[in-house]
């Protein structure tokens, strides 16, 4: 959800936010090159579920090992067993790993043209903050989501805290990376996507907005909202109502509001 | 939202989540006795615009004391003038305070019997994330929650990353706390109200359970769900119905869909 009612004045705080989460430099393809880091139980059971995920390493804990014997998932590759501080130390002292941690290959980024025009996508405009990232993936897993279209700069990776937010949904929701984000919502207008962008100054409430399938929302960074670039290119721009004092939401929470009232809309609860 | 089915069966790694943003010995009231931590423009600014709040100490950088005179916004008590790596210093590198630090007593917790019988209250089952309850503050406050009921002893405090995810909503959402939380919603059955837990687990979708008003809506944590003494004091429990694969979300993306679910069906939307 865009916030620029609320946007900071100041850059260099805001600066500090943008950059959580980032501190690799990128290829041309927005990568490192390294490997994806999984952890936590959710996290790399569904990537050893994942046929189309290399595990390249596997640390296990014996409980963890234990664990996964118990419920008859397959490890793939053999493991590296490991006591728990040895993956704390990769690690830091806050992350919930559950003693599981894998090394993957970043999973194929598809190209926007093998979308399937149906469904909803989900559009992120320089939403920095891995965590929210995650779990708005998390969200798209839970709604069925088509593909999650991201800028391959101004994004965090597909790794880490983001993949723990995530839960498991970066195994089941496509991760499409482009370069250009006006240029790809062109291609998604192109295709007969409706492309509405959820921005507190959006002309209609989006509960009250017509929608239609192939539906993409586009959801800009929280105190920034989506640039201009993006806002224009959309084929609507839509507001989140809400009764109380505070107009702005969370960004994940928005976006699980906003798949919510689209999935209703477009009868694709089930 | 409660996610039994997710339950994470390594104590030690789950221990380490349950303890984030704790870490100080609370006193009878579940307390630490010190100054609420304040930082970021929307917290410290409503902070200063609620009067019920006494603030005992404001840091402003010259940014920062600039802009609150820009948009004529009073100080109440005479700022500290600091450099920015000062506030730094004083949060981590982390903390995007935007030149803005204050040092206020945490505000009282009403009485259960206070509340009005009408609208929505939220009510956590030892929801100990500060980034999740900060979130779930703020969207309490978007959705004009009348007050949120948690236990004094297992939810983190309302002070510092806390106060900053809820983004100014400390000071227009009640916080309850409550020591004995099966007693509390025996209290709010007792004056009438509806007390809905959500688990995934429940009989019935929330969007089709006949909801009425004063309506309470009951979260557990992430991992353990709602306690059983909880679910079964409680007069309904519901879960949330969603298309995907993954059928859990974030805890405060299924509080925003709950109060959604809730206002819309009570007509309290606007």
């Amino acid at each position: 959800m865009s916030e620029r009612d609320r946007k900071p004045r100041f850059q260099r705080g805001s600066q500090k936010n943008e950059d959580r989460g980032r501190g690799r430099r990128r290829d041309r393809d927005g990568g490192t090159g390294g490997p994806a880091i999984l952890y936590g139980w959710h996290t790399v059971t569904a990537a050893l579920a994942n046929p189309a995920r290399n595990i390249r390493k596997l640390l296990l804990t014996e409980n963890a090992a234990r664990r996964l014997a118990d419920e008859n998932i397959p490890t793939r590759i053999a493991p590296e067993m490991v006591r728990p501080n040895i993956i704390d130390h990769r690690l830091g002292p806050d992350a919930v790993h559950q003693g599981l941690l894998a090394e993957a290959d970043p999973l194929p980024s598809p190209d926007i043209g093998a979308l399937t025009q149906e469904g909803i996508v989900l559009v992120l405009d320089q939403i920095t903050d891995p965590h929210n990232v995650g779990a708005i993936m998390r969200s798209a897993a839970a709604f069925a989501v088509k593909a999650i279209v991201t800028t391959a700069r101004h994004s965090p990776e597909a790794t880490g805290v983001l993949a723990k937010s995530a839960s498991g949904a970066l195994e089941l929701v496509p991760l499409v990376t482009v370069s250009n984000l006006a240029r790809a919502l062109t291609d998604l207008n192109d295709r007969g996507f409706m492309t509405v962008g959820l921005d507190s100054e959006g002309s209609e409430d989006l509960a009250n907005v017509a929608l239609r399938q192939p539906l993409a929302l586009v959801l800009g960074a929280e105190g920034k909202g989506l640039r201009q670039l993006t806002r224009e290119t959309c084929s609507a721009v839509a507001r989140l109502d809400m009764p109380g004092e505070i107009k702005s939401l969370n960004v994940s929470n928005a976006a699980v509001l906003a798949l919510y009232i689209g999935a209703s809309r477009l009868k694709l609860m089930r």
